[in-house]
């Protein structure tokens, strides 16, 4: 099912796919339709999958290599989340017409700087031809100690919620790219349209929260802190109140929010953003920050999971610097 | 993302997709992004991953249980071939502007009733909108006893080549769909169009296969006989021969090749049969004959692996009562 531009599937799969397998056993060569994994003694798998489709996910005309980085990325957050120390990946790839060999061959270029930069490998997948746009669905396997990954389920009333890095540039990045925020910087436009990319999954953090045992609950914020903050409540049957001051923004979002206040829907609403969110009691505060000092990652405290009351688990309320409610209507906010 | 036909992603896991993990702890109710898997003491997980595009691999029409039920047995047929138990698998669903809620209830029905008859539960999963073709990807799970999975490259010199079922059936209930084979009869068409539209995983035999150890080796068919037995002798190093007297047909497909001897192409390549290919030592036929017979499954000796001589491994020769070479050019075929 080649095109006129493109080797068949076969040859794609032995000039470029076959060598992203080369070192990990378990993909047997991708010569056999399966991969075949045991975890390490006292191990669980931890299995997590993503599609991404572009126009959606990224856009057509992103650099492949930037594509590929981007799908495992995705993914290795949510491993990140848990805990979990990534393995390695399948990929089924759905390639439109506009799909020459030279884009194929940036586009394993940046799976393979990803595979050495996170010590993963590719253990199988399918390669097929599509006539709408590009696809990509990626599923991805780690391991974690038997029992002690994080969970959704596990905060607590009275727990501080915390986020790693800076929330909103990916988002920021998105528009910058798409022509907005024309004001910033060439500096501060390239690193928000960086974030955007290349996503950065916090597996050092995660592996840490899990180890200390600081945190029991954690996921990544992929569809913005509001919706994922909700995730968390509605698992654990709590509600959640964020401080507006304390969201943690990068210079370059600083800057644009100066500008344009409306841009806040961009950093608690935005999403893609692939940040730990986490949950932990007050205590462990301090032991935090120092986590933080030590893997080089901010780590701040956001806000806090309540008690629902009346209304129903999962509601998350965004307070601005008086304690009032922030209304956020979708992407866009006002104040009661 | 949800259309205006169609609830939002949140609301269709819950109603329709949650029901789906419910009896699977593995999945943790789809709550979190992951799911967490152990093997049994002693098995190894063997994974597989299959994309499906509406127009290639199945009718953008087909009824929604059936797309659903095939793309299942597509991905489990893979893990029959490595003599696998299936323990659950993850599905990426990229829906296009025709799915509406009944559309996804009906899809859902049909991934109700394959999880039932295989045992099988959804692990986890990720929906998303599209503007292109609607789009599937499943990444299928399953175990083997550690070190015993069946594999493609296990084929020796002189072995038999032996098939499961009939060959054919899928692709030329393709042809009938779309409006060709016009002389069968009603019943002998409907056949045919239930063998595309519902493969049959051949699950029992793959596991009997590895138990008995009577093959090492083997895969299923999904690209054609032809192609799938020069996979296994590029793997093994080995040419093949096929003795076209000896292919397995059903009647309906007898019928179609009385009036028209160029459907052998469709036999020997038009793909799609998920049956089972494997080779074994001609000192197996019985047994492997009395197995198929314990099975109520025809299992056939169609060809042999043979030394490779001066040419590359993989090359499989079709050869005709008088052992002519029926040279077979894409899906066309003429006599030498």
């Amino acid at each position: 099912v080649g095109s006129a531009k493109r080797p068949g599937e076969f040859d794609l799969i032995r000039r470029y796919f076959a060598p992203l397998a080369a070192a990990t056993p378990a993909a047997l060569g991708l010569g056999d339709d399966v991969a075949i994994l045991t975890p390490h003694a006292g191990q669980e798998l931890v299995v997590t999958t993503d599609a991404l489709v572009a126009g959606i996910h990224f856009l057509p005309d992103d650099p492949p290599a930037n594509i590929a980085r981007k799908m495992l990325r995705v993914n290795l957050s949510d491993l990140a989340a848990k805990g979990a120390v990534p393995v390695g990946y399948l990929m089924t790839c759905a390639f439109d017409g506009s799909v020459d060999e030279a884009w194929v061959a940036g586009f394993c270029s940046g799976l393979a700087a990803d595979q050495a930069e996170f010590g993963i490998g590719l253990l199988g997948g399918d390669t097929i031809s599509t006539p709408g746009p590009l696809t990509f669905s990626v599923t991805a396997l780690g391991e974690v100690p038997a029992g002690r990954a994080l969970r959704r389920k596990a905060a607590k009333a009275g727990d501080l919620v915390f986020v790693s890095g800076t929330l909103g540039d990916s988002a920021l990045g998105l528009k910058r790219l798409r022509g907005g925020l024309s004001r910033l910087s060439s500096e501060e436009g390239a690193f928000l349209v960086d974030r955007y990319h290349l996503p950065q999954p916090r597996l050092q953090l995660g592996r840490a929260l899990l180890e200390t045992g600081l945190s029991k609950a954690g996921l990544d914020i992929s569809d913005g802190l509001i919706a994922d903050l909700g995730h968390v409540g509605e698992e654990s049957g709590l509600a959640a109140e964020i401080d507006c001051r304390s969201l943690p923004v990068s210079s370059a979002a600083k800057h644009a929010l100066d500008r344009d206040p409306g841009l806040i829907a961009d950093i608690v609403a935005g999403g893609d953003d692939y940040e730990l969110l986490f949950t932990a009691p007050g205590t462990a505060a301090t032991a935090l920050a120092e986590l933080g000092h030590r893997l080089e990652l901010k780590v701040t405290a956001v806000g806090r999971m309540i008690e629902t009351g009346p209304r129903p688990p999962g509601e998350v309320r965004l307070l601005d610097a008086e304690g009032r409610e922030i209304a956020l209507e979708r992407r866009g906010w006002q104040h009661f």
